[in-house]
This record gives C-alpha cells, structure tokens and sequence, in this order.
C-alpha cells in the first residue's frame, strides 16, 4: 500500500545557509528542484504527496499553506485527523531513492525516523499518525525519539545517508554532486559547480 | 563466515582538522578511542583485525606498518596476497555497527563499498580482494568505483548514515554525541562536549 507523504517546504528565500553560492533567485530554483526531484522518487512509490508550505505556489501537486508559518502545528493539526499511513518528508533531500524510502515503509515497528545532518528530523513514517505528533527545528531526532517513547510507540531508526544527507550548506553540494542524478544535481552543473579535490575532503568551486 | 579487516590508522598527530577544538594530547587519545570503537564493533562481529598503522603503538592487535607513510602502496601489496575476503575500514567511523557492517559483508555482488563525507571512501568489502587495488585520498570514492569497473567487479554501494560518517571536523562530533554510544563519544563527554541547539544545525560547545 501507498503511503500519504507531506512534504514541507518554503517556497520564498529558502536554503539561506546557501547565501554564500547562490543568488535569491538561484536558491529558489535549486529549492524547487529538489522538491521536484523528491516529487518524482515519491512518484516511483505511488505515494499521494501533499506540499506543506510556507505559501501557494504553482504546482499541480496538492497544497496545504502553512498560514502563521508554524510548521509543528499545522502538522500536528493534519496527523490527529489522518487515518492512512504517512511519510513526512522534508524536500531538501535529492538524493532519497525508491529503495531508501522503502526501507521506512517497510518497518515492523510502528514508525520510522531518519535522522538529518546536525540532529535534525529528514523523514518519519508513521503507521498510525494519530499517535504522534512533530516537533521539528533543532535537535528534533531526540525530541522525536522521546516523543516516540512517551506514546509507546516503537521505532526503527533508518540508517541511510542518501536520507539523512539534506543539503542546506555548501559542504553539502558536493554530497549531490557526487551522489546525485536528478534535476537539482544538474542545475547545479549547469550554475558551473564542479567538484574540487584539495587536500581532505572533497570541495565546490564554481566558475561563473 | 568472518572477513578480515585491514584498518588504516595514523597514532601520531591524527584529526588535524580537529586541531581548533581539541588538543594534540586529546586528538591522539580520541583517535586511539574510535579505533576502539571499531575494532569492538569487528570483535562482534568475529573479524580477524590489522591495523595497518603509520607507525607502531600499544596495542593488541595485528600491526603491518607502513613504512613511507603510503597507504594504497601498502594496502596495493596485501591485497593481491590475501586470499580471504576483506574489510578495509577506516578507524575514524566510531558509529559503526554490526547492523551496518553485516551489509556489506552480505552483498551479493562482487564488492560493496561506503562513501564518506566529503567524497572518501569509508569501508571496501571485497570477496576476492586480489582483483581490486586501492587509490585513497581526494576523491576516492569515484576513483575506486571506476577501478572495479575496469576490473569487473560488480558493486553495490550500501546507504548508511553511520558508516559515511567519518569524523573529522568539529561538526562531525555533533554527529558523534547524537548517535554514538562508545568509548570516543564517552571521551567526548568527559571533555565537557554537549550540543548546542543553535537555529539550524545542532552544534557543539565545550565547557571547559
């Protein structure tokens, strides 16, 4: 069976931490990609996406608007009243593929969680989503755990990098780079992004 | 049945890049403590180990010494001598697991591979270790997955968080106190690490 996914996402000056590379309009381009290219693994699972977001913009997947731009409580308003399976799914992950999702999906426990890059919460699977209820921003992986535990719930954590890889920095652009095929990846090429291979670990240089 | 494991490891002056928040003193004793880490990790899983270290130190353990410092060379003749299957694993992955660990050796293809952060390689598996040779540093990752096609070999590149994850900039120790149960997090701990739950990525702080 499908799972629903949400999918938060910012459609207006998203991915700030990538001030530094990218322009205002380039960072929205990049951002809707990935969102995209999320939309198409989704796509691959016969998942039915809704977008949470910031605001409407154009697309013909459905939306939800995040009206006070309080991601935590319009979610925690949606879980209560759904009684399908869902994926929340954040939409700065381009490298999520059909098989790491599946891994979620198909757990024995009553939920799934991947953790993000610097103790962040990248994607949760809950059986029975009336059970629980989000508490993104910070270190939402052990506050997720241990709302988990409260509502005795068990959980499986998803030990994935493709998902627990979100790109929100410039370090983070090479991960895509060499670990990405989607439309996010290619945007980046065609912005002049190669990878850089210095002493340590691999970096970016753009040539403009 | 239980691979051997070739385990890369420098006991003088390692984690330079760690050098703005540790001191040369602690970087020694937290590399000595994430090789622990991973060799109880190998013990688990009845791994025969070798260190093959820049120089000799304290330890238990089967050491090959590499003599000028040249990692592939040396790794480039074991290999073609060893007959068993082999792990070669980097000692700076305290959050491996046997979980994590057992799927590379379960692969069905005729080597699984882990990139890590920044575009290295993290952990080979090879059943017939003779046919493939190392090429470590920069971006080694893509080179050792294009030395297995010129030999052949079919890969399978296993998605886990914990073993991408090598630590070796301040923000990998995030990583670390988040998912990490081991003597190095322990140590951590004891230097008075704790996270910093900052807007964006959870950092660290060090109380001194």
């Amino acid at each position: 069976m499908c799972p629903h996914a949400l999918i938060p996402y910012k459609p207006k000056n998203p991915k700030t931490r990538l001030s530094s590379v990218l322009e205002p309009e380039e960072r929205e381009k990049f951002a809707s990609l990935m969102l995209e290219d999320v939309l198409g693994t989704l796509k691959e699972m016969c998942c039915m996406p809704v977008i949470v977001g910031t605001e409407l913009f154009d697309s013909e997947v459905v939306q939800v608007t995040v009206k006070d731009a309080d991601l935590n409580q319009t979610l925690n308003e949606i879980l209560p009243n759904t009684i399908h399976d869902v994926l929340i799914i954040m939409a700065d992950l381009p490298l999520a593929d059909e098989a790491s999702l599946k891994r979620l999906v198909a757990t024995e426990t009553d939920m799934a969680i991947v953790p993000g890059r610097g103790g962040g919460t990248n994607v949760i699977y809950l059986k029975e989503p009336s059970k629980f209820r989000v508490n993104y921003y910070g270190a939402s992986f052990l506050k997720h755990l241990k709302i988990a535990e409260e509502a005795g719930l068990s959980v499986e954590v998803i030990d994935s990098f493709r998902l627990h890889t979100d790109i929100d920095e410039p370090d983070d652009l090479v991960e895509l780079l060499i670990h990405g095929k989607g439309k996010s990846r290619a945007y980046l090429e065609e912005l002049g992004f190669t990878l850089s291979d210095v002493k340590g670990r691999v970096g970016i240089v753009r040539k403009r």
